[in-house]
């Protein structure tokens, strides 16, 4: 599957090519060959016996490169001269900045924005700490945080090395749901200390997300700030993921005009999204499921439950599902399944096993980037499919949730994001897909589906006002202030 | 003092005007006779007998607005609608945001900012730590770290109401320096937890300015960070002050025809300013510095020295000043003084007591908003006079020192801001001002001279090059890359 050429692995080669007929197309021809898909051709310079071009070109692999590099070059009049990995270049500089939201041109602004004035504002707050969320930007940031422990598909990577991805997810959250988020990668893994650091930064920050942060560690540290915060701790890997798995199955159940309670459920994998995912499930009704570690089913018959070596958080898990107590591997507990969803790693499961389920199953298959099954292999067993990746139908993906939910948070000033709050995003997911949309192959929106972040956020938003988690008053927004007379919002 | 009109105070009327000869220039006149000076005058609206404006109008007190609405109000065809705080309504949702820097638009875009693609990128610096400076926010982004226990002059407000300020410094640093800072509030004021939360954020940042961090406590705070890290910690409290402050010495030396060896200097005040002031003096050769706290002169001598009780950072101030150990309070030790820098509070020097002064004395009362002694009273006796405010000639800001600093800072990838570094950012201020404009009432640039960053940063970098602090390679900027090719910047 590394051969297919992507975006990822795209390179900008400037060439040199000579004046002569059929040039172009010669230079083209030897990247096609290559392995190479050609994406913009840009003219850079024209000289009196050549012209300088920039040709970018998606490949299937960094590896590609040398031998597209020396198939252009091995055509009679192109030169290449130079080479960019517009991956690693747009990542250059980091990809978010702070900005400016009023000038600071003269000493007028100086003073309201800066001292003398900004103490008006400090003393303001001063006297009513929750003024903090009208005069600061505590109103619209969120922190993402991680220590790097369980990045994408690359494990344990570290602090630095994680940023990227959370830049990126700093990105997702200001581009789909106006969200200021700032990523805080931290260089410590005891519990107790970040714990002890988020509760620290807490001031600035109108919620927290919780990322990339390794199991059991997240369970222990999310339940500790959501006890003693009083903004919103969520852990996305958690969270997100089992949001959109919802979301995902409320629109099999309305294709296939199943009911949740009847579903029998296979859960493969209990990290973070695996007990995520149970948990969401049980809350929206479901009653038979059965969860897989890399040790097979787990239930209280099985000896670590008895022996007590099981990590409670599984224990937690076990207490609740299997009710038959089955035992096994994937490939037994699978026998009868309707629902399969892996979230733990590449081909944990076989195609072939996929025939033991009952009829018209469903599988979610979400390792990324190789899922559990590959979905090739998979469609000729199955009526949906899902996976976690962009090249097929029905991705289900975490941008789809966070945006929209930390949005609607902010605006009613939630403390917190509830059961039911999730459960309410995931039926605004859900619902951006049409009754005559739906389909085996599209039973989730895209995530450039700029409805999905908007309706997420007034869901959550209004389950929120609903249950009494919003902050009253908090809806009045900008413009509320009783300093002196009213503030037009700016 | 505090009746003179600023925009600090400056409150927006919307005012309905009925439509007759004269009536623009009767609220006007009322709105003088009120004490306020008018701003922008905005037309909002006309209706058949009305119209609507928009007066902006700077008072000198908030207290002053309900006579200024009334002034408005009694003035017959006019009536006030509603009134606008300006300076709460910039503050409003909090003044800084968080910007994306390339968009994110397409699924190509979404596979090299994100998933799949930024695996690469985080590979790469897992691979090679230092490589966060090149791909990640770390090169350009700054972290301004306050505990709120000394903010401005309002003392201990804790950490939500001082986030006003530390966004208004991040404005600063964008404006001035083009440097990313976001501000960090921390709900603790434990310095073994000050430290361990800044060690722990440190991966994402390329820098930490300290921020009203209350003394002693900012001391140890800055000495353990700065043995720790391998990023600049720079106390803009202390060393920003001490730059500005060596900078208007400089110029004054220049302007007087003195020389810094022979200054008999008295430093009112030692907190965190008043100890890096004293501190960068010596190390620009001054001899003959007398401190005082709030008991008078500090010296080996007195009592609490010898009894042990004095803290340890006048410890070490007191043996290395006052070699002839005077004793006494200021208006004593003032006596043969050439130099006083006061950096204390509000009207502790009697404006008399600087007839005691040498002939031509210079002083510097730093005190905000309230200088140790009264700008008006102290001018007839002395020769150059300083201050923090913006009102007065001469304003000592520490805006002219802390964006070039950690702009050259940055640039250079420098692990420390070292003495002769801030040595040469304060004589890069004070070499902005020309010998043709040197004056007494002009020894130091305003904080809107936009040469004053760009300099500093040029001198510091250009300091940390020559001393070796510096990172080797990190001059290269963007664009060096060994991934593939080379990445042309951005």
């Amino acid at each position: 599957m590394a051969a297919t050429p992507s975006a990822q692995y795209s390179l900008t080669l400037r060439v040199e090519i000579a004046h002569r007929p059929g040039m172009l197309g010669r230079v083209a021809s030897a990247i096609g060959e290559a392995g190479g898909t050609i994406g913009a051709v840009d003219l850079v310079q024209v000289e009196r016996d050549h012209t300088i071009r920039d040709i970018t070109v998606e490949t299937g692999d960094a590896s590609d490169w040398p031998r597209l590099t020396e198939a252009v070059g091995a055509v009679s009049g192109a030169r290449v001269l130079d080479t960019t990995d517009r991956t690693f270049s747009l990542h250059v500089g980091g990809k978010i900045e702070i900005r400016n939201k009023s000038p600071l041109k003269t000493r007028d602004d100086l003073s309201m924005a800066y001292t003398p004035g900004v103490a008006r504002v400090c003393r303001a707050i001063h006297e009513d700490p929750d003024k903090a969320f009208q005069y600061t930007i505590k109103r619209n940031t969120v922190a993402v945080v991680s220590d790097g422990t369980a990045v994408l598909g690359l494990g344990d990577i570290g602090p630095r090395a994680a940023m990227p991805v959370m830049e990126g997810k700093a990105m997702l959250f200001k581009e789909f749901g106006g969200v200021d988020a700032f990523p805080i990668c931290l260089d410590t893994r005891s519990v107790d200390d970040i714990v002890g650091v988020v509760r620290a930064l807490a001031p600035a920050f109108g919620g927290v997300n919780l990322e990339d942060i390794s199991a059991p560690r997240c369970f222990e540290i999310e339940d500790r700030l959501k006890a003693s915060l009083d903004i919103p701790v969520f852990h996305d890997d958690q969270h997100g993921t089992a949001v959109v798995v919802l979301a995902a199955l409320l629109n099999s159940l309305r294709l296939t005009g199943r009911v949740i309670g009847d579903l029998r459920i296979v859960v493969v994998g209990l990290g973070a999204a695996g007990v995520a995912v149970t948990r969401i499930l049980l809350e929206a009704g479901a009653r038979h499921i059965v969860c897989c570690d890399s040790h097979g089913a787990v239930s209280v018959d099985r000896a670590d439950y008895l022996d007590g070596s099981m990590p409670s958080v599984k224990r937690s898990v076990a207490a609740v599902t299997n009710l038959e107590r089955r035992s096994g591997a994937v490939v037994d507990v699978i026998e009868g399944a309707d629902l399969l969803i892996g979230v733990s790693g590449a081909d944990v499961v076989p195609a072939s096993a996929l025939a033991r389920m009952n009829p018209e199953p469903i599988v979610f298959a979400l390792a990324n980037p190789d899922p559990e099954v590959s979905p090739e292999k998979a469609l000729q067993y199955v009526r949906i499919l899902a996976t976690g990746r962009s090249d097929y139908p029905n991705q289900i993906n975490n941008v789809l949730c966070f945006p929209g939910v930390f949005r609607g948070a902010l605006d009613v000033r939630a403390g917190q994001i509830t059961e039911s709050m999730k459960t309410a995003a995931a039926r605004a997911i859900a619902e951006i897909v049409g009754d005559a949309e739906l389909r085996e192959d599209y039973i989730i929106p895209s995530v450039f589906n700029r409805e999905v972040a908007p309706a997420v956020a007034a869901a959550v938003a209004a389950e929120a006002r609903a249950s009494g988690t919003a902050e009253a008053g908090a809806e009045l927004g900008f413009g509320s202030t009783e300093e002196f007379g009213a503030i037009p919002g700016r």
